[in-house]
């Protein structure tokens, strides 16, 4: 249990959102932390703003139009966590390590994230029904 | 934002699975962490397995008969978060100040729950659809 880089850390959930603003201004007076400027992540047609809680961190998830995962999520079940991330210091290494375990990988390599982070999405279907993200805090990052 | 007792912290997230000791083998290896020993909760029907990472944990929840609230979860929608638990200083004093928030209490008293905390639910209609949980760890308890 020793071994460089694990435990893994809780890093964030993800909660998806209908209106970005109006949920961000709730839990922030909820948990007692500002939500951080929404970020627009164009390529996946959704906004998100974190809301940081010491090491962890609640990210919303809000769709900008009617194309995103998000949208869909929210069409099919409503309002709700989206997904876990966990922090972790090598991902490419515990990618493979989670596919030896069984893991089903989403994301074979890394790819920039949210506030210039590498993450990895791993199947909910291996992971007792969790989408599940890895994350890699790079230097010089948040 | 300097309100003693806040931010309030990410406690753990609870995820319900159908078969404890498979998830928790599983999940401990993913994560390099022991699974707690299984803790019974008779008046809930369930049976609980902590995966602890530094200040935050995972809760695994496993129903012990068909009429747990676990058990009608698992049947529902299959396995995944099940709530997600923020710690707080006050239990009480959070309570209150939540529902004049709009929060709408399950517990309006808080209640002893695993590991000898202190907790009360959150219904997830006025929490972005995620049963929220409010735990207060009480001196002594772990």
């Amino acid at each position: 249990m020793d071994t460089p880089g694990r435990p893994l850390t809780l890093d964030h959930i993800g909660l998806a959102v209908e209106d970005l603003p109006s949920a961000a201004a709730e839990l922030s007076r909820r948990l007692g932390v500002p939500a951080g400027p929404p970020e627009r992540i164009g390529a996946d047609g959704i906004e998100v703003s974190f809301l940081e809680m010491g090491q962890q961190s609640v990210e919303l998830l809000a769709p900008t139009g009617p194309e995103s995962s998000i949208a869909r999520f929210l069409a099919r079940r409503g309002p709700g966590i989206h997904h876990v991330a966990f922090r972790v210091h090598d991902i490419r290494s515990e990618l493979s390590r989670w596919e030896e375990l069984g893991a089903r990988l989403i994301d074979v390599e890394p790819r920039l994230g949210s506030r210039g982070r590498l993450v990895a999405f791993i199947h909910p279907a291996t992971e007792n029904g969790v989408l599940t993200e890895l994350v890699q805090v790079q230097k010089g990052s948040g």
